[in-house]
């Protein structure tokens, strides 16, 4: 593994933060084809460090269980939806419940081998709750700046697991360059090792997203379709990379299309795919409350990754993501947060439109747990807990369930 | 396999619920030895499905991705209990948080082998939330009836899945006979399958845990001692009979000594096992508030599998438990609920007084994840959330750490 210049294509030492000191342009980690052909040969188990001759570390890779995530096969939507081959990468079941324990990982290995005694990065929510527990394993201090309006949920990890927790006021709402200034500065006052997760600052730790890709590929061969999330845009583009390293290492032939998710409210990539342009533009201002994706800014990695794949943007309402976190759990059992849900809650339309055929093989990639942000099943709950107990008496129950609300029918998706 | 009475051992048809219809003793599935022999050749990944040679069913069990939990080893707390070999069997990483999923997996399967139309259980909040995911994933109507005290988390998860949740005052207070008797005539009035997990009403359920055995054995070889929380008691005599069936059938050649742990508030095996008594006791109240063992009954099977293992019983305070929670999100990483945690806490006593060696390869069981009940946690949260969001500026961000209370030194465990 050497790290290059993807511009000037000029060397940097291992682990090189920053851009290139050169010519400015992004590094990133490169990989010999022996090393991607291993892949073949990686054994069955959880913990991402199976896959260490493609990832940017020379160390074995700190796991508390990260990966090996089940794909699940839709039972219910599936049908609903008319499609052969739904199926889902659900991330949820990682540690913290997000795949970002993947990067977390990694990270707290970069900086375990850059001989950091402490590590500093900007959370939305989740990457700080899998930050604080990988730390928290390796005795690294660990300091998030978080995005005040984070779930509860992801905050309570992220305290609980030891970190020092900064809310900054309109943390997301700045462009990326600016967190990078922000979290720079504090990083060096700090001492920290850097892991805000934006490649012009880390090349490294978005890549530990590529580990899904290679996942999916084990558990059920290349799909048609790959659909992703899409905030900041590395997840999408480093699952692209993933897919590609299996591609010219000859383990796999063909190659997904890649489909990116965006909130309606916050759809800075589908105004650039839209639009023709290569530029993706920086919105004044986010309307959503999607945790991972409600933030004004794409990376053009994502978009390029999309093009190149020949794969499309699309957009789908906070109410529908809601309403598509519901149903997964309550149509196949399985409890996502919901930005994970907007991959499955944006099918619909992408079938109609003719984006996705109903032949075709599709994983959805469900980034988080359900517990993570349940406002729906909160909601609900109150009413249960409202209740007033039952007495330990047969007629009582039977009486309460004749009472009770029926449990929703099956419903179209159209 | 067949069914079989454990005390007359005359055959009973497959998938008969109760108890023996010639002598009212308690069933069990008996396998042939060759199918226990096939274990070793079982392929790794998650669903418990690859275990079905020694399951009780004869059809595929459903799968929401249960099972192959990592077994971690500890990084900190060893060390400072000064244990060689220390590991935790996280089951908090299964689909719906914990263990109960890979009994739920096979509970629905047994109901669509009875050719049942619906579903209802007790739960005191996991097996129910469990149930219901994967009653939704069967399309199969679930009715639970719950513990009035049960978590916030784990009633909207249940509540979530689309379940009928009826909280019946004093449920868990009442000895296991009579919650049965309740349970049946409202299953009997709804025609539903009847999954309470107690052997004397549904003998196949609980043996899903034996899987946690075969898991750690594939997984690490055979530990000296496994520490399980006790509160029913069937999840420590399935393992108890998984890691017996692996050394039947030369799989392994030792045995591990079973520990359970119960709450000091809620200790009922304790009595019976300091006592030398083979019948455990009911008692009369119970003084503890950690969800999972805070009942007042235990099995006299878990008895008999402590003792038949050269094992031991002990008790932990919820102070105690509720405190290794804390610690061992913020010194292994690792995000338990309470009652799992109950088995670390538990450690230091147990090296004390002799009872676990400093040199032995030592597997504590967390049952299930963080998120289930986070007391700790959310108290902590409260705290930031109503510290006011720093400006976007470095010196700001400074300024709010400098304030900040460090994190907590290690500490010893004595």
């Amino acid at each position: 593994m050497k790290t290059l210049c993807t511009e000037c294509e000029e060397p940097a030492p291992h682990g090189a933060l920053g851009r290139c000191p050169s010519c400015g342009g992004i590094l990133q980690a490169v990989y010999r084809d022996d090393a991607l052909a291993r892949l073949e040969a990686v054994t069955p188990g959880r913990g991402i460090d199976r896959y260490r001759a493609t990832l940017p570390v020379k160390t074995p890779i700190l796991s508390l269980g990260e990966g090996d995530t089940p794909l699940l096969r839709s039972r219910r939507l599936a049908d609903l939806l008319r499609l052969d081959d739904l199926r889902f990468k659900h991330e949820g079941l990682n540690p913290s419940g997000a795949f970002k324990d993947r990067l977390a990982a990694l990270a707290v290995t970069l900086a375990r081998e850059a001989g950091s005694r402490s590590l500093l990065s900007a959370s939305s929510g989740n990457l700080g709750a899998a930050l604080a527990a990988y730390c928290a394993a390796a005795a690294l201090p660990c300091t998030i700046l978080l995005e005040p309006g984070a779930p509860a949920a992801k905050i309570r990890q992220t305290v609980a697991a030891g970190a020092y927790v900064v809310p900054v006021a309109g943390l997301f709402a700045q462009p990326p360059e600016a967190i990078a200034a922000l979290t720079g500065e504090v990083a060096a006052r700090l001492d920290a090792y850097h892991a805000f997760a934006w490649a012009p600052v880390n090349p490294y730790i978005l890549e530990a997203s590529k580990t899904i890709a290679y996942e999916v590929v084990a558990q059920g061969g290349v799909p048609d379709v790959v659909v992703v999330p899409v905030g900041g845009g590395d997840t999408l583009a480093a699952q692209w990379r993933g897919y590609q390293e299996l591609h010219v290492a000859g383990i796999i032939e063909g190659l997904p299309r890649l489909v990116g998710i965006q909130a309606l409210g916050a759809a800075p990539l589908l105004q650039a795919f839209e639009s023709g342009s290569e530029h993706v533009p920086m919105l004044a201002d986010v309307r959503s409350s999607i945790s991972g994706i409600n933030i004004p800014f794409s990376g053009a990695h994502a978009l390029a990754a999309v093009r190149a794949s020949g794969g499309h943007v699309a957009a789908v309402s906070d109410g529908e993501i809601r309403a598509m976190q519901a149903r997964l759990l309550r149509e196949e059992g399985v409890w996502a947060e919901p930005v994970g849900a907007a991959t499955v809650a944006a099918l619909p339309a992408l079938l109609q439109e003719g984006r996705v055929a109903s032949h075709e093989r599709v994983v959805c990639v469900l980034t988080g747990a359900g517990f993570k942000d349940e406002v729906l099943a909160a909601a609900r709950a109150h009413a249960v807990s409202a209740r007033r107990s039952v007495p330990f008496s047969p007629a009582a129950i039977i009486e309460a369930l004749q009472g009770a609300d029926p449990p929703p029918a099956d419903a179209s998706l159209d």
